[in-house]
């Protein structure tokens, strides 16, 4: 597996036409899907110079997006988006499918696909096969808001963007998706959807079921009165440790449905380590704890430091 | 088990001299070990205008504490600090036994002796027997810092102190103790120190062996590139997860080593509660996994919002 790490331009993001000689050439870009993602491209990538052509279900999302300033077009029909020279899918990944099958029979066949969705060997195994001109592509961004009003400029910006082309994919289609998302100034990386679904699993899914697992296990305690002083004591370490836990419900199935095997894969490989700890409090056997944790101490920086 | 909250007075908590008269009478408070709580609470305690006595087996820092006026004296000697009506004991919880063996010698007989040790059952049964007057205590406060230099004034403000009295203690200590406490105006609660133990090993010790399980899980990922892209796609869902298992491995191991059936009860029941998860991901019950967040999602607020 290949991992590149394309370090974004030096020049300044200042947002605004006067960038946009910085860019390979002006495009149509269409969104597809208007909330939190869809939107924070359309803001960044028409600041620009890009014409960005946006599609939402619902009219309403469509209208909201021109009056904000956010696209220069938008419209619930397929056909003003497929004129585009590149597409940004981004609804949720169960929607994907449905999306690109609407598009397809109003594409120009030199138009470009990629999508947004957080797991890449289903969607790209599902969206590869209708249209060749395809990417798949992952933006790790986001707030705690969600929808088109929680859109923002420079939403991306060192943000990890993940693209997963597969031998199939054309150099073209990639070469073109790289560029436009390099502009955004994410840390660009690229590899096999596989790895980066295995990845995920390890940093962002697995975490969710660990940190559900806390909750839930507190709730288990017999005793009101306990229960309730928990509650009362609880601070940052169980606050931080239970956040992703106590997280939208619906993301929490998607990831899981999604990304079975390898979620499934590192639940396992979680319950070992577990297991050993568990161990090692019952035996008493301080020095091996110890030598445990001081193990995890030294090794949390690689995940959570600049790299 | 009855659990009070105090509420904090209502007067503002300034600091300096001048509010002295809100409390109940200036005293002499010593403060055994000057580190980030032992030099928070002196700070605190002697801008009430009570008269600070402090010891560290390390004359350098009874020096500094004299030099940043924290305490108006300080010495490794006990004897100076056994002068005290109040005696806060701040080591760790390894050296409390040593400390008030020290102690005891020189102490008035109507001396009242507390401590601020992270758990309390093993405490109270080792250093109850030593001196009557004696009130097992737990402010819940912290900062990433530790040592003399961390020590901050207001550090307990709005924050949980736990005192856990049991039937031997005398009533006049435990009022004294909780007064004082009170002054600073943390959150006061009084519970047995059992329940004490088993609250904090679910939202305190239980999240320190969660965490340190998640990052050892990732360290076991056979594949060294998908390690390697994990820890560049780590962000705030595993930086949150992951915090308290990347903490102080001496710490972890003290609490394990101190409330280790307590500690061990949470860690069974939290395995419990990961494998039905694991089971529905397996079987992919994914209207029961949605149930099951749902749940942690509405729970989770019980514990990290005021109340």
């Amino acid at each position: 597996m290949a991992i590149y790490s394309v370090a974004a331009p030096e020049e300044g993001y200042a947002g605004g036409a006067n960038n946009t000689e910085s860019q390979g050439g002006v495009m149509k870009i269409g969104i597809v899907g208007l909330g939190l993602i869809g939107g924070s491209l359309a803001i960044d990538l028409r600041s620009q110079g890009h014409t960005i052509l946006g599609m939402s279900r619902r009219a309403e999302t469509c209208e909201q997006a021109i009056a904000r300033q956010i696209v220069h077009e938008a419209s619930p029909d397929p056909k003003l988006v497929a004129s585009a020279d590149l597409i940004f899918l981004c609804t949720p990944l169960a929607a994907l499918q449905d999306s690109v099958q609407q598009l397809v029979p109003h594409l120009a066949t030199t138009a470009i696909l990629t999508d947004v969705g957080s797991v890449k060997q289903p969607i790209v195994q599902q969206l590869a096969p209708l249209w060749p001109n395809f990417v798949g592509g992952h933006p790790m961004a986001g707030t705690a808001e969600s929808g088109l009003d929680a859109a923002l400029s420079g939403l991306f910006v060192d943000r990890p963007y993940v693209l997963t082309p597969t031998e199939s994919t054309p150099a073209h289609a990639l070469a073109t998706v790289a560029e436009v998302v390099r502009s955004l100034r994410c840390r660009l990386y690229q590899c096999a959807p596989a790895e980066h679904d295995r990845a995920v699993a390890w940093i962002s899914h697995l975490p969710v079921m660990v940190s559900a697992s806390l909750i839930a296990a507190c709730l288990s305690e017999p005793e009101a009165a306990v229960l309730e002083l928990a509650q009362h004591l609880a601070s940052s370490g169980f606050r931080d440790t239970s956040r992703v836990g106590g997280g939208n419900p619906e993301l929490g199935v998607m990831m899981a449905r999604y990304n079975q095997a390898a979620l499934l894969n590192t639940l396992h490989a979680y319950r070992n380590q577990l297991d050993g700890l568990i161990q090692q409090i019952e035996q008493a056997n301080w020095a091996a704890l110890d030598q445990a944790l001081m193990r995890t101490q030294a090794e949390r920086p690689k995940f959570v430091e600049p790299q």
